[in-house]
């Protein structure tokens, strides 16, 4: 992996990532050189117990651009810059211009509930320079660069001492929300371990404190046995529809050995893990034969200096659709009470997914 | 509150409730007279602590009927029988045709994590007859019955030994996936506390035996000190935008005195609710001179039949918009996180709701 990292005019950093030597000589443009002024703030919500960042900046963020601007292309004409420069490289990753989270947020309003200043860190990480490409298309060793991208931005944001937890993720397609559609993820970075990883920590740990054996571990071997919801397995990574599905087409990725995080992924393991989530990827786009919609995120154990052997990285992908034309919309069940109904079996969605066959190729 | 119970020919309980006693001689109809075959089940999801509903007979249920086939309005052809008579009645409650949760599901399949029969019960709460109206047209004294009626679904349900939870709720809006526009919600009624009420409950369990005193009980008396975000207010009920807002527009409603169910509220207490409903109703539908899209839900103690003191009935209000032409799409912090970012201050779509001036008349 090679890489350089860049300061934007409006001071954001830019980080290029490539599988080849990168040239020197490129500087980092940016729509705006107004610095970034946000302040975000935290509120304690006391009824549920965690924390909401406030960002009222946001609502101005991009929406929607004409097609002859893309801030994630690299920059053609100079008169009207992008986020990224034009170069010989594979990946990108820079500052969000509108985050929810900054490193250095200083004010927080004297409220009736507690209130912190939102320290954090919101990333944008372009996966390729082509604006029609997807993590579909890419080839495979590009796919691998993505997860050493990943490990490289979690050791780095690490290096914050306020942050506890590093969550990559991408939205794709309007149906959840998507604004820009070249492809890229997210990185949220928290000062605080979040609800839901919070909940799955604590699930690993009680389980592994009792059985001496990882939680997603030993769900894994059963899912094995069982051999009713399998994408994808090799020697070294996996891809299921989970038996306890809560998406019509949920599906998780993991490496069949437990790891706490990106940066503890053996080459062997992001080989297979590329192959899962190509294998994943074209599976889903082939479906319909049209591009899916999807959020995936990749849970992580927290970075807060602890080792977490009972931590098991793994990716989870949660479609919009139930079937080809209607969306499973979250509504009182999920939203109010937090118990997720879903119409379909796992086992069907699973087997709709498996007769979807793909050619990942070699490389 | 008059009532009257009947059996639908496929088995299903109807009622009918009014503001003045009901004609005798009515009949149940419904859609089909084949009986109920749901036999949903419960997937425990390991990863997360809760549990999950597969409910597969679902994926056939009513979506977007053409405008002359409305099954929530009385039936005026009995040919095409609806799932309502005519009568004198102003909300009827009945069995939902495809559940998922049943009070008499018997199976559930062996699978790789633990399985439960998904005993519980849902039900759909038609809250007028009129297709054309909705909470914000309906007068005063009908959503006092409304209140009555939720009240006496809670004991009536909370009769089934299996049942601990009892949510009513309201999913409004094409934008938040309702297929049916006739003015109604819907009951779901868990075998046990679900996530997000359990959650609640534990936060104010720990605040009531620290201080003595309610949780959200000194939360409205602070927003009162603060009179910033307060949209209704009388001796008895209260409605306002939470300083801790998730949602751009999200809205409480609540008793000043706290009480643990519907069960519990004075007559006095109903009016005021009933008058803070439709003022939020209102204020909702006037802000763009549109009906405006939310998901409403009344969160009250557990049914177990232990005293809840704790506890402090209140509705929440989830609508989806953040602006009047773009929607708040729950993405990467917030559903995999479980993170909230929030693009606006609470403080300014209060005022924005506060401007919205409305009549809510006298009965």
């Amino acid at each position: 992996m090679y890489f350089q990292t860049l300061s934007k005019p409006d001071g954001r950093k830019l980080t290029l990532y490539s599988r080849h030597p990168i040239a020197a000589g490129i500087t980092a443009p940016s729509p705006s050189s107004d610095p970034v002024r946000a302040n975000p703030h935290l509120r304690w919500h006391p009824l549920r117990g965690e924390w909401i960042a406030y960002a009222s900046h946001r609502q101005a963020r991009t929406f929607m651009p004409p097609p002859e601007y893309n801030p994630l292309a690299p920059t053609k004409d100079p008169q009207f810059p992008t986020e990224l420069p034009e170069g010989n490289y594979d990946i990108a990753v820079f500052d969000n211009r509108f985050p929810s989270l900054i490193p250095s947020a200083t004010d927080a309003p004297q409220l009736l509930v507690d209130t912190l200043p939102a320290n954090g860190k919101c990333e944008v990480v372009v996966f390729t320079q082509d604006p029609q490409s997807a993590l579909s298309a890419l080839p495979l060793d590009h796919l691998e660069l993505l997860l050493q991208v990943w490990g490289d931005r979690t050791q780095a944001i690490s290096q914050h001492a306020q942050i506890q937890y590093v969550l990559p993720f991408e939205n794709k397609g309007v149906e959840v929300g998507v604004t820009l559609h070249h492809p890229h993820g997210q990185i949220y970075a928290y000062p605080f371990v979040p609800p839901v990883p919070r909940r799955m920590g604590d699930c690993q740990l009680e389980y592994y404190q009792k059985h001496q054996h990882g939680l997603l571990q030993d769900l894994i071997e059963r899912e094995i046995e069982d051999n009713q919801r399998i994408l994808y397995q090799d020697e070294w990574a996996i891809a299921f529809v989970p038996v306890c599905a809560r998406y019509p087409y949920e599906v998780w990725i993991a490496p069949l050995q437990p790891v706490a995080t990106f940066l503890d992924l053996t080459a062997e393991q992001r080989v297979g893990l590329a192959k899962a989530l190509k294998t994943v990827t074209l599976k889903y786009d082939g479906l319909w034969h049209r591009p899916f919609p999807y959020l995936m995120a990749w849970f992580q154990a927290p970075v807060n200096g602890e080792a977490h052997p009972e931590w098991h990285l793994h990716a989870e992908f949660y479609p919009p659709y139930r079937t080809a034309d209607r969306l499973k919309y979250l509504a009182g069940t999920e939203l109010a009470a937090g118990m997720f109904a879903n119409d379909a079996l796992p086992e069907e969605k699973a087997k709709e997914l498996q007769a979807v066959i793909v050619d990942i190729g070699n490389s």
